[in-house]
């Protein structure tokens, strides 16, 4: 797996964009969004996107999105923050509530650093963004060593992010898969960012040029003739 | 393994002490405490006691106390703080420093739960100490299944606890192993918890009672002839 459309549930999307997508090449699919994330449209773009045969990942943002029907979940624990509660705390809570309910094997524990200070989610979190590549390098071996995360994701959302920076992540990452996100809008950016990361996430772009957000998929393992051997 | 005796190396121990915990049936040696660490005591603790052929663990609570001459770390995370720097940030700092350095093969992450409120590392740490049992469980299934700790922490410090939720802890957990320290003061008492917790561990009491301490090394997995295939 090397290239991942995030397709966020609360921008709409034509029948026939989304049979594009499910054509691609992609690796597969994240559902995920920041703002007005309802259970009604969650459940609607999952149903849009269910009949593909590629993994198709919620990310879990908010209790609401837990739905029974989906396959496999992305639990969100953002690391650079002050605040116990993004990290870890909420996670307790639905635990304490939901856990007999909670499909464990189903959930891959995801490891963020966002390093964009305008983020929504950075604001929400309070993430400390202004972070060198010594410092993001640290909380990937953190991920990987400490908590034994599957996945460390450097989040610049809607940004471009910093080669260097990722670059650090990477050359400390043995088990821990590196996913990149932020501010991809042509197939010469995914392939910088994929030189570097496990696997990018392609999300903005579909919205804004689906027919360069499609390019990029000329990244993925799929079509790279690489396999899907990169994560399970 | 299921009974381990933990030294303080800012507390001074005969050396007839320090021969007879060695020959006692014990599972293993945690060297750790809260005030007057130095790098000095801490060596000279760990030199009382290399010889022994059991785990000889050494519980970081200061960066001074990464001894390069020690053969295992237990690395304390404390879970029910509101602030990052004690669950992991700390952490971070040491690993952007030392990295390199840092043997991770013989580290073992432990994630803490405080539940004495008075115990200097509850205020410290700013732990929420007023946990019901169901919180407690969430914690512990948030160590196992989120951040795959080897170790999960129930710490009494100084108080005995509560065997309820000890309990609603060890129901939830499967690989992640279930320790217990705090106002163990007789063998009875270490029964009561050696019941429930995988690992039992005797501090305090050394120091008061030195007899009462051993005593309750019948707990052992050595004294009990169970072998010490509990954890390795």
């Amino acid at each position: 797996m090397r290239h991942l459309f995030k397709i966020d549930p609360a921008k709409p999307l034509s029948e026939e964009a989304i049979k594009r997508l499910l054509q691609s090449e992609t690796d597969g699919f994240i559902i995920g969004g920041t703002d007005e994330i309802t259970l009604e449209n969650v459940t609607e773009t999952y149903e849009c996107f269910m009949e593909t045969d590629l993994p198709l990942y919620l990310e879990v943002s908010t209790p609401d999105m837990i739905l029974p029907l989906a396959d496999q979940f992305l639990i969100p624990m953002v690391l650079n923050t002050r605040d116990t509660t993004w990290s870890h705390g909420l996670h307790v809570e639905i635990l304490r509530k939901y856990a007999p309910h909670v499909p464990f094997r189903r959930l891959s524990p995801v490891g963020y650093v966002i390093l964009n200070k305008d983020a929504k989610a950075a604001i929400k979190t309070g993430a400390e963004t202004n972070l060198e590549a010594e410092t993001v390098a640290a909380y990937a071996e953190l991920a990987e060593h400490f908590f034994h995360l599957p996945i460390f994701y450097v989040e610049y959302s809607g940004i471009f992010g910093d080669v260097t920076i990722l670059k650090a992540a990477k050359a400390v990452l043995s088990e821990t898969k590196l996913w990149y996100g932020g501010g991809i809008r042509s197939l010469i950016d995914a392939k910088k960012m994929a030189e570097v990361a496990d696997v990018i996430i392609v999300g903005n772009l579909i919205y804004e040029n689906l027919e360069e957000a499609l390019a990029t998929t000329r990244v993925s393992a799929r079509a790279s003739g690489r396999g899907d051997n990169m994560i399970k």
